[in-house]
């Protein structure tokens, strides 16, 4: 990308859409990355910047000072602005706040005050609120009167004067009624309003559940404070679908896929250095049966086996909870009866594969003892495992611990431990 | 849940809407789970069953018969009913079939000509379709002659006298322009429907980067065939990135939770024996050096610590890939870029871990030779780790093998065996 080709490479950017642009720019390593973005001009900076992932938007931001952060936001929609402003330094934010006007500062502050991953954090301003009283040829003067509608308008939102939440009036009910009724008549009241401090992941299930493509929020007095749509609705959902698979490799969420190396060794480094931590303990655990191993060489062989089956095992029953977890399925009524089936499983799949890997090992080492106690080994082992892979994730919600991230580390430790002395300890009593 | 509180859990299940329904049983054991379903009554069935897991909804329709399904699925949107129809056996399916007035069948029959995970198979045919000449006080009218639109209605979709696709009117554009002005001069023409043949996952990212509430769905001629709506999109988001995590866990994306202990054990059996296998192959390569631990017991406690960095680093990065695979982030233009920084992090995070591991490894035995042989192999198992990590899931994708499931199991035998043979093989060559 030199100089010669630049302007049909320009060319091709103002073809395409800001999020297309931004997947580009996301799909290129760093020096094609910042090429692409050189040739973006003003407007187009700002739109792309909207789209991006956070962590490739947070290396431009860092690039920019306050008053271009100012410039380059003015036109985004508060609950984008906010998303963006979180992202930066607290003193940048409030630069950025003071060159706003009023009105806007106000909203967007509003937006600020709640967290994030809450209700109030995904929200946006932008409603459109109709009295009951006023039949609906009025309503449909008075949406006549805008140049256009908010993006996702499907349903205005009926208040009262005090600005009470009171329902919700579907624009397809709108257009099919007489224009004669009033809102009162025809408006829907059975749509529970979403409150502002409801956690992200609940706002997800309700959209999903009921099929939403936006729903109102209010404040704890009843009061509409905004509304919520279902593009932002997606991005949750995406992104907690990512965050336990991501987690669970130790990786951020919205980890750049094309960041460079020494900042992806740097981060990689940090996982890496905990797991070694339960490496050693694992062998630790092994050095305490030298002796045993020194006379029989043959479990140094088969030792890893058991290990290695105890963690697959435990994983499926990791994985299956914490994604039963994220759909909000498990409670204390059913955690008894989840623990006792995968405590069967790991029976029956113990005794199933103990079988085969005691005569596997019987055949290369001829050695009766040797393939009991691998056999054994291994029973305990997939218990301890599945029982500990369906329990952790529980113990660790409760303690406030992500599961997705401590889950797996803390499993391999438990069935590389439990797998070694069950095996080498076992043998240590039959075999010397 | 006896008898006696069978009444208070019915009306219990009467407030509940049918997603919520569907939740609860899902989020049930077996027992309660047949309890709660025998509480519903068929109109509920009906709804709650469009709500259900793949998984679960399987369960309830093997026990029924065509009839049955016929009477159950009166009603049913096309698409919800294709989606229903793909799980059943074809002999049932052609019987529900027969039992529909023409026009359904037809309706039917079309979707179910196109693949489940393509456009066709995700769209529904409840258009409401317009004339560019019109003006649009006429389409208002047409409007009103409706008792209501169909869900999802954000747009009417524009026809010529041949079906074929011309434009879209976005609802609110019609609300806010003078309704003396034609469609024609209104309708947005920008839009660009989706072929049938389109697979899901593309839809779901077109979806997602021009925040579509609905879309046109064409042939290849041009026709308008149907539409595809968010809430069918939000699903396969929802399944697609459930899908990465649970296959690497060798688990269905659908996986039943509370699944009796029978069904759960068979299902994880083969998983286990797959991985069995692998652990089988690395044992084989230990025993190769079997004379080489005899003599130098420390290895054996060491070796594992080898073989696990390498899983760890490598599995950082085949889900790094997977997730951007997923993406749509991967092509032949930024993958050699990707191995050489895959391949700079593993030789980065070699030496860091190198150095530790062997001073480690010094402390404990005190043994030079031994701490410079782990350091070696630490560095080479963490280079060909992550370079495995980042190819394979790109090699299996051009063998049309799925890298989610397949990924991890090879990864871990190349790790294992690679930590083995160059920790115990250098080992062999200096100690002995």
């Amino acid at each position: 990308l030199d100089q010669g080709i630049s302007s049909p490479v320009k060319r091709m950017l103002n073809s395409l859409s800001a999020a297309d642009t931004a997947h580009l720019i996301e799909s290129s390593p760093p020096k094609i990355r910042s090429l692409l973005w050189q040739l973006l001009d003003k407007e187009q900076e700002a739109e792309v910047l909207q789209e991006l992932s956070d962590d490739v938007r947070q290396y431009y931001l860092d690039q920019m000072n306050a008053a271009e952060v100012a410039e380059i936001t003015t036109g985004f929609d508060p609950d984008d602005l906010v998303d963006l402003l979180q992202q930066l330094p607290d003193a940048i934010t409030q630069q950025v706040l003071s060159s706003m006007d009023a009105q806007d500062r106000a909203r967007v502050e509003h937006i600020l005050s709640y967290p994030e991953d809450t209700a109030g954090g995904l929200m946006n301003t932008d409603t459109i609120t109709i009295r009951p009283n006023n039949p609906l040829d009025v309503v449909l003067r008075y949406l006549r009167r805008h140049d256009e509608l908010p993006a996702m308008t499907d349903s205005l939102l009926v208040v009262n004067r005090q600005d009470a939440f009171i329902g919700v009036l579907p624009i397809n009910k709108l257009l099919t009624t007489n224009p004669s009724i009033t809102v009162r008549e025809v408006m829907n009241t059975d749509i529970e309003p979403i409150n502002a401090m409801t956690p992200a992941s609940q706002v997800a299930q309700l959209f999903e559940r009921q099929d939403l493509v936006s729903a109102p929020v209010i404040d704890d007095d009843g009061k509409l404070l905004g509304r919520i749509t279902i593009d932002d609705v997606v991005d949750v959902i995406r992104e907690e679908a990512d965050h336990s698979l991501m987690s669970m490799a130790g990786l951020e969420d919205d980890e750049d896929t094309f960041a460079p190396a020494m900042k992806t060794a740097k981060r990689r480094a940090v996982w890496l250095g905990i797991n070694l931590i339960t490496a050693f303990v694992a062998s630790a655990f092994i050095g305490m049966f030298q002796e045993t191993i020194d006379k029989v060489v043959a479990l140094a062989v088969l030792m890893p086996i058991v290990a290695s089956m105890g963690g697959i095992a435990g994983s499926q029953t990791l994985t299956l909870v914490i994604r039963a977890m994220a759909l909000g399925q498990i409670g204390k009524s059913n955690t008894f009866w989840l623990l006792n089936r995968e405590c069967i499983v790991g029976l029956v799949n113990g005794l199933i594969w103990a079988l085969v890997v005691s005569g596997v090992a019987y055949v290369w080492f001829g050695d009766g003892i040797i393939s009991t106690v691998i056999a054994a080994a291994m029973i305990i082992n997939l218990v301890v495992a599945v029982i500990s892979g369906a329990a952790l994730p529980i113990i660790l919600k409760t303690l406030k611990i992500d599961p997705a991230l401590a889950g797996g580390v803390i499993l391999t430790t438990v069935t590389d431990v439990v797998g070694y002395i069950s095996f080498l300890g076992l043998a240590t009593l039959f075999l010397t």
